[in-house]
């Protein structure tokens, strides 16, 4: 047959009833994707696959859909990695269920860099957000790409981080086909992924964003990843399955302390608790990864950093109300100021001066640290 | 001679140069403080102390005073515990500097029962002064002992808290002599502390508070503790000193978490960092403690749990403009209500509300959580 060799793995990721594992066990044995689906049938059936599923292989189940879904895949701008590939990436293809393929769009390469995954809460907190944001920015700074999840909240800070930094390489992996993008709000997040990265997904064009696929989603998260940093998640959490997982695939995991009276941080807190590593600034992960990964990450380009914040500031004050403007000229970045530091030094009354403050903190300029002391954010 | 034994003692922690390695030194090999002073000048330099001090004791140096001294510890209502005494506290015992003697007023058996230490920064957020004190109550409501060093912040928390449980026990230490309580503010707590447990010191009467006897005096908060739990400190702080003497006398370290974007939390995060237990509550210490001395730990008198904060609640209330009892009494103790839930909830107009908000914030009814949501404290 003159098929392109990815379209027997597409057939054998169709083929119901073969699982990852089963399928894997197949390759193994015939030596690859093609050779399963020219084996016997008895041959076949001697693999250890329900005699149902040794047939559908043996009649060529898959491998027409996978004609069509090569077409849509190249529809939808995406590169196919096969299991055997060049490019399919090494660390991923140590866990026991390694995707059989894997849909890219934006660069292969970067699958292969040295990676830390990002994960936490859809709905952090203003803490947990700003955070996250800036890990991933220092982290991506030195070269370390992001990877993440691309769901509203903490994947989002991150990924958004990860491209800040100058040169920043970040990768969202997608818990349904690369067709569409979900949620809809990151299409144009999506494409600067893309350009700056990849967005991959292991599941075939038109997969819906189905609930039951977002932890299988999670296990390449990790699987690309050195490590995974957990910024924040309550008790009950997706991010604790992805720690879970990670510690399973032998990785390493991080998280991000928090005030115990957060819901948010009960998650991070709790894996500390059960030994993973506190994080509180880049070097905390970096220092974990493997001396020769070290020596490759490059010093930060500072200089990007700076230029950023500047830009922000100008923005921030473009849009500020005349009170707005008087308490935030009053705060700085590097101290906080406590509230009757503020009283005294405002020419506004004590009561607009706390609403002020509050709107402030609303519209994200301004944080307030524990006692009462207010800074503005970084 | 028919002087109180303890005299001896006072004498010996008197002698100019006599450190007090040195001291133990002489006492171990005459068996006794008595002892000591009647030995022979010979044998005094025989026991690798210098000249000039073995000269000293042979002269009695120190035993003039050690009779006013002890008159003067009477006098301010003190018991002088000497260190080979019955009551004296076997765990302080073990420190390779323990003092010869305590001055204490209250119940000297208390310092010989199972005991946390709680440390921290004078100066906490509002965040470390509320766990400290519930950490206290918790644990003297299991009846761990709460040993800490009454100054201001995190230290008086802690008595406090352990002061509302039913039945609760808290040793304070001073870092001068006891007759005067520093700071002055604590006068009462003081009394209240001699009452439910004990203020001691190693320092003569009269001691002035002279900076430099404070890590002097927390070998002792260490000493006399299983553990040594820090809620709050900054990054050149006592506090880490307190750890890193715990550390020494092999006593467990504990540390409260926080945000990484507060600076009070950067001890804390950082003795995590380097093996300390995180703690976010009152079971995370007490499962380190011995299996033996986890039996004889009570369960707790809840009861007393919800009276306190009953009588509390009701207190607020009555001091309540109409505005702060309205978005009071939307909120809640369990469940954290969203800025615009609030908005929605309560009739009145948004400035108003965001305005009283903060107003129950600054008076520790209310508490923001990160994300713009708010809950009553508890």
């Amino acid at each position: 047959m003159s098929q392109d060799p990815i379209t027997y793995w597409l057939g054998l990721a169709r083929v119901e009833g073969l699982g990852i594992r089963s399928a894997h066990r197949l390759i193994e044995h015939f030596g690859s994707a093609q050779a399963a689906y020219t084996a016997s049938l008895t041959e076949l059936e001697s693999c250890g696959i329900p005699a149902r599923v040794a047939q559908a292989v043996f009649a060529q189940e898959g491998l027409n859909e996978a004609e069509s879904e090569l077409a849509a895949a190249r529809q939808a701008g995406c590169q196919l990695l096969a299991y055997d590939g060049e490019d399919y990436p090494p660390l991923l293809r140590q866990i026991p269920d390694a995707p059989l393929l894997l849909y890219v769009r934006g660069d292969v390469k970067i699958l292969s860099h040295c990676a830390l995954a990002m994960v936490g809460s859809r709905k952090p907190s203003a803490y947990g957000s700003q955070v996250a944001h800036r890990l991933a920015r220092d982290l991506a700074d030195r070269r370390v790409v992001i990877i993440s999840g691309m769901a509203r909240g903490i994947d989002t800070c991150a990924h958004r981080g990860a491209l800040e930094a100058k040169g920043g390489k970040t990768v969202a992996v997608q818990g349904r086909g690369m067709d569409e993008i979900y949620p809809r709000e990151n299409r144009k997040l999506a494409d600067k992924i893309a350009e700056n990265g990849a967005v991959i997904s292991e599941f075939p064009i038109g997969t819906g964003p189905l609930p039951e696929n977002f932890p299988i989603r999670n296990r390449i998260i990790s699987g690309l990843s050195l490590g995974v940093l957990v910024i924040e998640a309550a008790e009950y959490s997706g991010s604790l399955i992805t720690a879970r997982l990670a510690l399973d695939q032998n990785r390493e995991v991080f998280a991000l302390p928090g005030n115990i009276t957060s819901a948010q941080s009960f998650g991070p807190n709790h894996l500390i608790k059960r030994g993973a590593k506190l994080v509180d600034q880049w070097m905390d992960v970096v220092e974990e990864f493997p001396a020769e990964v070290r020596r490759q990450l490059m010093p930060p380009e500072s200089a990007s950093e700076i230029s950023q914040v500047d830009q922000a500031a100008s923005l921030f004050e473009q849009s500020m109300s005349a009170d707005q403007k008087a308490v935030f000229d009053f705060l700085r970045v590097d101290e906080p100021a406590f509230i009757d530091s503020i009283f005294g030094g405002v020419a506004i009354p004590p009561a607009r001066i706390l609403q002020t403050l509050l709107e402030l903190e609303m519209s994200g300029l301004v944080r307030q640290l524990p006692g009462k002391n207010f800074i503005r954010k970084l």
